[in-house]
């Protein structure tokens, strides 16, 4: 198999746009999957990525179609090369390249359990709610325009393949996806005078969290059913956006249980009666 | 007042020092906190620092003393030379130079509540972990020796300030502190048989949680109480560190609080015998 070598390619320069531009990824609907977790991640759940891409050092170490049984198309560049596209210093030596999963209709037949993300700027952040979410069982999550890329390998990396698990929509009207949505939509919001232990978080829900720095902007606390705050007995009032995210996405987890359970001793005595 | 503009200058190959070397920062004691916020934190909490570092642009912006009503002692160098020991890549032109504090003894007198951190490797995870802690009422956080440094200025940084607020205890042999500690001490692992919101957290708790890739290690799992499981409805049994550490942190607080509920139904309905 031929190595490319020169930086000149075509290939080259178009991974390097992606790796680089948020608008190059949205206007070409393309994104790079970097090392093999995310890869595996996108084949169990995803499909079949455009082009596999290897180092010629990870291709003599692990063959040249180490994937889904030699079914990708893949091409091999020289170590030096792939330094110039790869989202991380020391890179695996491994990187998909990948049509972005395109989420279908804003609201699915069945909605249970989502997530509204307005102007989250850290992709550190966006993708340790979206792995969170994923873990939860969240089904959708809804992204405003202001939100970092959501398919930057940044984000992705911090996801750790969630993003295949659930639907992404990205460039949202958040107040109209709010007044719209089928179930209750809680925001949370530092000082509000209800905790979230008090909310009922069975049946179907959305949760909605604000940017780092402002929080949620007035047009979306308007057309929310409750805002809630997380209660913090320390001496802060401060938590990251990410740990909010995934306390109040876990409280829903435990109210589900718990009626999971409140329901089978039900049946059981009516079965008994 | 005179502008430091040269390199040599011994302090500001102190600060380069300090900004760069884990090693450096814990020989000297010292470390650097960026920017107003964390300065101010520290100012509340902790004391004045040694020495308060501005750009020659922030000290005409702002003026030379800004902070602690002129209390600091402050030194003034060029916006170039900041860039050197300057832990973000746009800086806000002030910086404070402090002393790391002292936790005192292992133990304090009341233990109410706290965190076991083992081999944590990435700073921000650290950090989000220490200000949830706080956010919490976590009183004593004490790390392994191959713990991220908990005084980096990333790990500050993410922390925000938490820092200050709870007591930091370092290079601690956490088996022994976990043997020693006057209450439970809960590990969290995947996959564990007992869920979290079955365990009992009200009382003295601790909980431990472990490296990003290898989890806890097994000399720390011997000497716990309870290993629980954060349980996962979605398809993915995968969480970040900080977020698992968020939901475990304010499950106790959720605890306590209908613990406090309780306990004073209870006084009022034998009052009113």
């Amino acid at each position: 198999m031929p190595i490319i070598t020169s930086r000149n390619h075509p290939l080259i320069k178009q991974l390097i746009k992606l790796e680089s531009s948020a608008a190059y990824r949205r206007k070409t609907g393309l994104t790079l999957l970097d090392g093999e977790h995310l890869l595996q991640a996108y084949l169990a759940e995803a499909g079949v990525p455009q082009l596999v891409i290897m180092t010629q050092s990870y291709a003599e170490q692990n063959g040249y179609a180490p994937l889904a049984g030699g079914t990708c198309k893949t091409a091999t560049v020289s170590d030096a090369l792939f330094q110039l596209f790869s989202p991380v210093k020391t890179p695996a030596g491994i990187l998909g390249l990948i049509a972005i999963p395109k989420p279908g209709q804003l609201f699915g037949e069945k909605i249970r359990y989502s997530v509204l993300l307005e102007d989250i700027q850290d992709p550190g952040n966006l993708g340790s709610i979206i792995r969170s979410a994923a873990a939860a069982g969240v089904e959708d999550v809804y992204l405003s325009k202001h939100c970092a890329d959501a398919w930057s390998p940044k984000t992705l990396r911090a996801a750790m393949g969630a993003h295949f698990l659930l639907r992404m929509h990205e460039l949202c009207n958040l107040p109209q996806v709010a007044q719209e949505f089928p179930g209750t939509v809680i925001a949370t919001a530092l000082g509000a005078s209800v905790s979230l232990y008090e909310a009922v978080l069975t049946g179907a829900v959305a949760f909605a969290f604000g940017n780092e720095g402002a929080g949620l902007s007035d047009d979306l606390l308007q057309t929310v059913a409750a805002v809630v705050a997380i209660p913090m007995p320390g001496k802060t009032e401060s938590l990251n956006v990410a740990a909010a995210a995934a306390i109040c996405l876990f409280e829903k987890v435990r109210q589900d249980r718990i009626g999971a359970v409140c329901e089978a001793i039900e049946m059981r005595s009516h079965s008994s009666v």
